[in-house]
C-alpha cells in the first residue's frame, strides 16, 4: 500500500470492536489473543457484564498496523466460538448519516454545524423532510436536500421513498432530528438499530398533545430532553441518552420551548457521536453506553 | 422609641411581607406606601404577575424599626382593598417544624444537620416516626421523639395523635421526610401548604411499586427527586424544587437507591429552606418560588 | 398610530424600566406611584439592595398604554430625586448588535441562528471580523459582513473602523464571540458596559498560552466559561454568567476544546439574552442579574 | 474451606485487579490468561493507554472461586513481565479510614453517615480532630475520637502521633475532611497517594486567606470543590473530583460558604468511594478514575 520509507513513518491504524454475548469465562482473553497475534495493541477496552442479563459487553480500540479483513479473519473464530454480536471498524470513519428533519432547525442545524466545526464522525449524506424550509439550510452545509412531502394517504410512499434513500446512498444511521413524523413499525424494523430519535422529557412525563404547555401548566422546575433508538412504540426504544435544564415560574411555554430546544440538540449530538463511535450497545431494551 | 445608644447599636429588624392577589395597577405603590409611611426600607423585593391566572405574587424584605403588629396594621387596609392572601414574619425566625420519617435516615438526618450547622432556619421540635430507628438519631441532635406506629387499624388513631402533636407544639410545617406512609385527605386538607413531600422522580416517570428497579429496567440516564406540597392526590402537589442526578448501565438499583438517597436530600433541603423563608407562594397548583 | 377600534384590541405595551441609585427609604414607593399615576400597571419586578455598596437595584415590567417619551418624564423627577443611573425600553426591542468573531464559528453561528429561530432579543446589524471564514455565515443568516484584517501595525486604525461601524449603525451591543484580539483600553472605555466577551474558565484556572493544553496536563474533571463585560483588563470585567462540563481522563485537548465550544457558546447565549432584556445591573465589579 | 453443600450456595467471590504499566502489546491477553486459567471470569474491566505518557491503566474485576494468594500467584509472572504497578483486593472490602477534620462537622459527618447508611466501603477506624467538637458526633456513629491539638511548637509531635495511629490501626487511606492544617511535605511522601484533601474551587481561583469572601467580592456565579491527592503542595495533588454549585449576587458570604459546604461533601464522598473501589490510578500527576 505504501512503501517502506513512508510506512515507518505513518502511525498504526486504530481499530475499534465492539462485541457482546453470553456471559462466560475467557472471553477477553481470546479476544485478547486474537488481536494480540496479529500484533495489535489495545489501547483503550471497556467491558460491563450485565448481571441481570448474563451478557456481556465489549469495546475494545487496537492500534494494528493490517487491513480490516485480516483484522477480522483473526476475530471471527473466536466470536463463533462464544456466539457474539460484533463489529469492527476504523476509529473516525465517518458514518454515512440521512438527517430528517421538519421544519424546525435546531437539531437539523446543530449536526450539519458539529459535523463541520468539531469532527462530529458523520458524514451528512442528505436531509430529508417533508417542508422545504430546511432547504437552504442543508445547502449551506453542502447537504443534499430532499423533499418527501408526507400526507395520510403518501406516507407509505414517503417511508418507501425514504428506505429507496437509505439504500441509494448506502445509509448507515438515520437521525430523527425533531422529524415529527411517526415511522411505521415496518420502517422501524427495517432500521432497527440505525435510527436515533430526540424527544422532551419532563418529570414527570406527560402525554398527548402540547407538552410544553403541560408541563407549565404542572410548574415543573426541570425540563429535559432523551435521545433514544427509534422502535415501533416511538418514545420507549432503549434511551441512549437524557439531560435536563432548571426552569422557573417566570418562564412562559415560549421560554420553555426554547430551552427544551437547547437540551434537545445537546442531548441528541452527544448521542449521535457515542453510536458514531460505536460506544452504545443495546442490551435489551437498554443501552450499554461506554463513554 | 429606643434612646441613642441602644439605637445606634441595634440594627433595625429586617421584615418579609408576602403577598398574592388579582392583578391590577397600583398594588406596589399602595404595599409600598404603607411601609414609607412607618418609616420601613425595602431591602429585597421581587414579584410576579401571572398572565394564566391573572394573579400577582409579591414577596418583600423591610428594614424597619418597629413592632410586627404595627407593621400590619398599616399594611392590613391594603390588603382589605387588594382582597390579599398575605403574611408578614421576622427574616430568619425558625419555623416550629415537626419531621415525619421512617426507617431511612438520609432526609431525617440532613436536615437535623442543617438546622444545626448550617441555619436552616427551622426549630425541629420534634420527630415523629412509625418505627424506633431514628430515635437515636433524633435525640443526638436534640429533637424530641414520638413513636407513632401505624397498621391499617390504627391508622386514623395515629393521624389523630399526628394532628395533635401538630397542635401542642404550635407546629407551622411539617416535612415528610420518606415517611413512606400516605396521609388521608382528611390531614393533607387540615394542613394544606404546611406538608412538604419529598419523592424519587425519573424520566419517564414510573407508577406502581419498586420505582429505581423499574428505572434501572428502563435504563434511565438520569435519576431525579421532586419537593413538592402533600395534596390529596400524593404526589401531585404543586412543586416546589426538583434535581437530578446522572446514572449509567453500570448502576445497578442499589446505586441508584443510594444516588436517589443524595438528589432527594439536596431537592428536600432546598424547599425546606425556600418554604421557611417564605419564598414559595402558591399560585393555583403551581408554585412561585422567589430565590 | 391605530384607530380607536383596533386600539382597544391591542395590549397595552410592555415597559422595562431599570435602575440603581443608593438605598434608603422611599424608593420603590416613588417609583410606583410615578408608574401608577400614569395608569401603569406593574406585571413583573425585582429589587436587590447590596449592604456592602450599599447601591439598590430595581428591574421593573410595565404595561402602560402610552408613549415611552412620557413614562421617561413622569419616572424623570424620582430618578432626580434617588440619584438614579435608569432606563427605560421597549419589552422585546431587537438590540442592535455588532458580533465580532475571528475564525471559528461556533459562537458566532450560535447567536445568528438564535436571533433568527430562537426569538433572542438582539438584530443583528453585523459581524466583523480579522478573517473572511465566517463571511458565508454571516451571510447565510442575512448579516452584513465587515472584513476588518488587524495586524500590530494596523491596529489603531483597525480599532478606528471598528468604532465607526459602531456609530455608523447606532450598535448598542458588541459581542466578542471568540473574536481573539484583545481591544485596547480606550475601546473599552469607549464601550464600557455595552462590551460582552466570552473565554474559556477551569479550576483552577490557568494563565498563558493553549489553557486547553494547560487544563489536560492537570487533569481537570470540569471545563467551563465565564460570559463578562469587557474592561481594560480583559478577562476580569464583571461576571455575567458561568457554565460548565464534566470531562474525563479520556478526554483529549482536541475533545476538550470541542467541549469547550458548547458550554462557551451556551454561556454567551445567556449572557447576550440577559443583557439585551435589561436583567444585568452593574454592582461596581460585579452583577445583578435578575433572571 | 466450605463443604460441598454450601459451596454450590455461595456465590464466588468477586476481585478487582489495578495496574499500571508502559504500554506495549499483549498487556491485556495476557492478564486476561492469567485469570483464565485459574478459572476466573472478568465481570467488568476498563482500560486506558495515555498516549502522552505511554502508560496503560485498566481496572478488572474477576469472578473467581479462589484465595486471593493464588489469584496473585497468577498474576505474579505476568506483572513482573509487564512492569506492573499492581494490587488485587476482594470486592466491597472495607477500606481502613482515618478521618482527620477540624470543626466543622459537614464532611466528617457525611462520611460517617455515608459508611453506616450508604455501604461506603470505608471502615472509618477512627476520627482525628486539633478540637473537641467533633468527638460526639465521631462517637455516635460509633468510630474512636482521638484529640490531637496542634500548635506551631506540637506540630512535629502530632504529626508524629497522627503516623503513629496509621500504624497502630493499620489504616490504609487518611482522609482530610476540612482538617485545616497543612500536613508537612514528610508526612505527604510517608503517604503519598493514601491521602485525600477536599477544598473549594473558583472559577477563577482565589489566593489566599478567605476565599469565599474573595469569590463573592469577585461575583462569581458558581462555586465549586475539588477532591485530589495530598502531596507536597497542598492544592495541586493530582485531582479526582470536582463539582459545582450555582450562586447569584443575592447569596451572601454566609450563603456561599454553605452552598460550599454542600458540594464539599458531595465531591469528597464520591472522591473517597472511587479510591476504596479501587477505581483511582495515578498517571503522574493526573488521574485515570474508571467510573
Amino acid at each position: 500500500m505504501t512503501n517502506a520509507a513512508t510506512e515507518s513513518a505513518t502511525p498504526p491504524t486504530q481499530w475499534v470492536l465492539t462485541l457482546s454475548c453470553p456471559d462466560r469465562p475467557g472471553i477477553v482473553h481470546a479476544v485478547a489473543g486474537a488481536i494480540a497475534t496479529r500484533g495489535g495493541n489495545i489501547t483503550e477496552s471497556q467491558q460491563f457484564g450485565d448481571p441481570e442479563t448474563g451478557l456481556f459487553f465489549m469495546r475494545v480500540q487496537v492500534e494494528a498496523d493490517l487491513p480490516q479483513s485480516e483484522l477480522e479473519a483473526s476475530l471471527s473464530p473466536v466470536a463463533e466460538q462464544f456466539g457474539m454480536t460484533w463489529l469492527v471498524d476504523r476509529v473516525g470513519r465517518p458514518m454515512r448519516t440521512l438527517v430528517l428533519g421538519s421544519t424546525t432547525e435546531h437539531c437539523v442545524g446543530d449536526l450539519l454545524f458539529r459535523q463541520q466545526s468539531q469532527r462530529l464522525p458523520v458524514d451528512i449524506v442528505g436531509v430529508v423532510s417533508n417542508h422545504t424550509v430546511l432547504q437552504p439550510l442543508a445547502e449551506f452545509y453542502g447537504a443534499g436536500f430532499h423533499h418527501v412531502p408526507v400526507t395520510k394517504a403518501t406516507k407509505a410512499d414517503a417511508e418507501a421513498r425514504l428506505l429507496e434513500l437509505v439504500d441509494e446512498m448506502d445509509v448507515e444511521l438515520v437521525v430523527l432530528a425533531r422529524y415529527m413524523q411517526i415511522l411505521s413499525d415496518d420502517v422501524c424494523t427495517a432500521l432497527a438499530g440505525r435510527v436515533i430519535n430526540i424527544h422532551h422529557s419532563f418529570l414527570p412525563s406527560f402525554k398527548g398533545a402540547r407538552p410544553y404547555a403541560q408541563a407549565h401548566d404542572r410548574g415543573v422546575k426541570l425540563i429535559g430532553a432523551t435521545a433514544h433508538y427509534a422502535t415501533a412504540s416511538l418514545d420507549e426504544g432503549p434511551i441512549i441518552e437524557q439531560d435536563v435544564e432548571r426552569v422557573d415560574h417566570s418562564d412562559d411555554v415560549t421560554a420553555l420551548i426554547a430551552m427544551g430546544q437547547d437540551v434537545e440538540r445537546r442531548v441528541l449530538a452527544r448521542a449521535v457521536r457515542w453510536h458514531a463511535e460505536h460506544r452504545v450497545l443495546l442490551d435489551g431494551h437498554r443501552t450499554v453506553v461506554f463513554r
